[in-house]
């Protein structure tokens, strides 16, 4: 048992020692039973008068801690009865069965596909991760932060630590504003609200303009988050087919008349995970039909600043002359998912209203890394750093190309994106349900996001996303070695499978 | 027209040009009708070639951005409708109205009280606060901070800008189960969930739990944020009337058998806002009668380790055995509210439940934040910096109470909590509404939170909460002494209104 005294402290002798044994038995290391030492060879120990030890001792008795038993000496007591500072007995009840107390919509999110493929990652090393949505992890401008983190402590002092604002730092919507603009969006800093990350606006924006009942209509296939949280808010979801222009605008007033959606949602820039662009045309024929039809917009814009080649399309935010575009960014996908911090822009009484579920959600976002962002801003070196990582993911992009490429595999095929983070690569038909192939793939050392969790229906799927700017050159090829392994096993498994249904199958017709 | 050329960039030349030229129309900087330089005199200036700005031009007409005209040279167009990247028009729309897109639940929120006085003690600097609930902003360890920061920045780079599991960064949530352990709750590191905030908890809880219709407990008076939350998931929320051992369980037995609620939720812990302890006989009955009627209980413990004077009472989580209890508390009120961090302790399944939540709300919080509080925890700061802090805001109380005890108003007293942040304050019974006196209270510069806003339902109160612990010596002198004239302007008039009305009735009766 080894107690420390600091004679310098203000707390007085006998409460350091009490306190010391009051921790030992909570934390387990002096279990019940256990038999203290009498008092005096204690105080001799400690060097401290005989009193103190007494004292302590009486204070732990008190706490019902420890007893003193004839002919045992001092005992230690179970110390969670102990705790509840009375022995008299408990009712006993059943174990309680959470699951009879989830709400019905909790209950239904039963499939947590993105948190096991992140806690997989967390566990084992070895796993070479294409299914994070996140940038490159070295790439992050970690010794930039860390000089404008101490400036800014310096500076700022106690108010990088306090409240601010639900609407976020000032500062830092004005430099979101002048970012904005250089892309050709009027949008003043009183029009935006700074996010938790771009998952939280929305969620936000679900809560904030979906009834129980409403429809929502989507890009299909789309981001998953952003479907369960419009479920999870109650509404029905309805997929728009795309093509390599984005959404089918030709399809979507059918959509539009039949359904009379709540909001569009969708990602105009790098669709996540198909990687397609919505053509300008198609831009402007959304803007009409949301006017004709008095439908706002949602528009997902994680991926737009990631664009590698060809020409920048205006977002629809900065084509819309009336309000009915809410646009979504976030930092998670330029310059670190850690740092947790997106933004909405919308006209203001769209802003004041998501405010208030935000104020009773995290009141408002970190002030730190608010305060530090805005450095970084303002400093020009936001843009500075999307030169860097654009130059790095294309050559990233090709590289996992090429490997796919080499490794020859017939039925194989992808799209060439422009920019953003993510191939959409289709596999042979055989591969109807590429979760199958995921858990081979995990076996191998590789993950990926199977195509059917962006689907709204259950149904097969032989694509798979992959992210090729998250691993640096060689692991990009290793890791597609170890994909192709687990296809080939795969492939081999279906075909010998196949042969066999038809084996079992034949002589009975 | 500023423009400048860096001659070591690796963007060519004429694309610096252009992306200035640019910049200034989409800032406003050069507006529509503005002319260009010509060609040749640009580039005069800017020392290039004629090519060079040829080509810069040539880019910015293809953006529509520019144009040539005859005897005019080059002029600045609309931005706006050159953003769009055609001329054709837009169909013109009504404005959007809306306030009718906005869900019902949203809708009934119009009244950000706490949302108003956050951005007015933002605006008017001269304001002395006392309606916050937030600790002394000068007593946050910012220095400290900036140590264990650039600490852990060098020592785990990337990782702190990393993402991180949406259940916290597990040493933190080891260093969280230690610290509960201390006061007797036995939580492993699995059962905590690291929060942005505890508000998050209260809301991740409530949609995790509560379907439309439930019926939830809740001291009352109690902490409006959270009952708010409780009736946006569709909640009735019911009150139970409290005295000064809290929550009154004499009454919570017909409650739990008339309600059948959801769960309770309690704040045990200088409750906000009358800053009443539950008893620990109270704790045991509570406990007891939720195992007799399988109902959960949700411990909002903000303010526990704000304590002053008495005996600590063991929390309702560690005296639980059998799980029923969700546990939250927050580093908001005793480190800082910008760090944005608190936590939930309970059983696996809801843990596992609620990341779920938290992963559709904001994936995970700030990971650099995640990393610092554990550095703070882990050196042992935490339990210092609550004995500096504690020592000081019992001076404080004092402080306020000696004031409000030498303006010698008739009529108004107050409680003397033992701990937490607030006195909860009675006042003369004439004032039945104290947002009037709020409205007063303003002009005179100086807020507090008028009791109303912690009743459920709409009633005249003549309670305000005062946070004791924010204001240094001095401050809390003034702002007593502003507050009190606000309040014997309201009686005045109050008074002489009475007369008023005695004078008009009096000849009617």
């Amino acid at each position: 048992m080894l107690i420390h005294v600091d004679r310098e402290s203000r707390t007085p002798l006998y409460l350091q020692i009490k306190n010391q044994i009051r921790d030992m038995i909570f934390s387990g290391v002096l279990s019940p039973g256990f038999r203290l030492p009498p008092e005096r060879k204690l105080a001799e120990t400690l060097n401290v008068n005989r009193s103190t030890v007494l004292n302590a001792y009486h204070e732990l008795k008190a706490d019902r801690l420890i007893e003193s038993r004839v002919g045992c000496g001092t005992v230690v007591l179970e110390p969670h009865s102990a705790a509840r500072g009375q022995n008299a007995p408990f009712a006993c009840p059943e174990p309680i069965h959470w699951r009879q107390f989830f709400s019905v919509t909790s209950s239904r999110q039963q499939n947590p596909l993105l948190q096991d493929l992140m806690q997989l990652l967390h566990r084992r090393e070895d796993v070479i991760s294409f299914s994070l949505g996140i940038p490159a992890v070295e790439l992050y401008p970690i010794s930039v932060f860390q000089d404008i983190q101490s400036e800014i402590l310096k500076k700022h002092g106690q108010a990088t630590l306090s409240f601010l604002p639900t609407e976020g730092y000032y500062p830092l919507r004005e430099s979101i504003s002048r970012f904005m603009r250089k892309s050709g969006a009027a949008v003043s800093p009183e029009e935006i609200l700074v996010l938790s990350g771009s998952q939280q606006g929305i969620d936000l924006a679900a809560r904030t303009l979906i009834d129980p009942g409403d429809v929502i209509l989507a890009e299909e296939p789309s981001f998953f988050c952003a479907v369960q949280v419009f479920r999870s808010a109650g509404a029905r979801v309805i997929g728009v087919p795309i093509d390599e222009n984005g959404m089918r605008t030709d399809l979507l007033e059918s959509f539009l008349a039949r359904y009379k959606p709540k909001f569009i949602y969708t990602i105009p820039n790098f669709q996540n995970p198909s990687g397609t662009v919505m053509s300008p045309e198609r831009r402007r024929q959304m803007l009409n039909l949301a006017y004709s039809y008095r439908t706002p917009i949602l528009e997902d814009d994680a991926y737009g600043e990631l664009r590698y080649e060809g020409q920048p399309v205006t977002s629809l935010k900065a084509l819309d002359q009336h309000g009915y575009v809410i646009y979504l960014s976030t930092f998670s996908k330029t310059l670190s998912p850690g740092v947790r911090i997106g933004w909405l822009a919308a006209a203001r009484p769209v802003i004041r209203q998501i405010v208030m579920a935000k104020q009773l959600n995290d009141i408002h976002t970190n002030s730190l890394a608010q305060f530090v962002l805005d450095g970084f801003l303002r400093r020009g070196l936001f843009e500075q750093h999307l030169q860097m990582i654009r130059q790095e993911y294309v050559k990233r992009r090709n590289m996992m190309m090429d490997a796919l490429q080499k490794s020859m595999l017939p039925g194989v095929c992808w799209n060439v994106p422009e920019g953003g983070l993510y191939l959409w690569c289709r596999l042979p038909e055989r591969i109807d349900k590429s979760t199958v192939l995921l858990m081979r793939a995990i076996d191998q050392g590789v993950t990926f996001v199977p195509g059917e969790a962006f689907y709204l229906e259950e149904q097969g799927c032989n694509h798979i996303r992959l992210n090729f700017a998250l691993q640096p050159k060689g692991v990009i090829e290793e890791g597609v070695k170890r994909l192709v392994k687990a296809l080939r096993e795969t492939l081999v498994s279906t075909e010998s499978l196949e042969k066999e249904i038809k084996a079992q199958t034949n002589p009975l017709f």
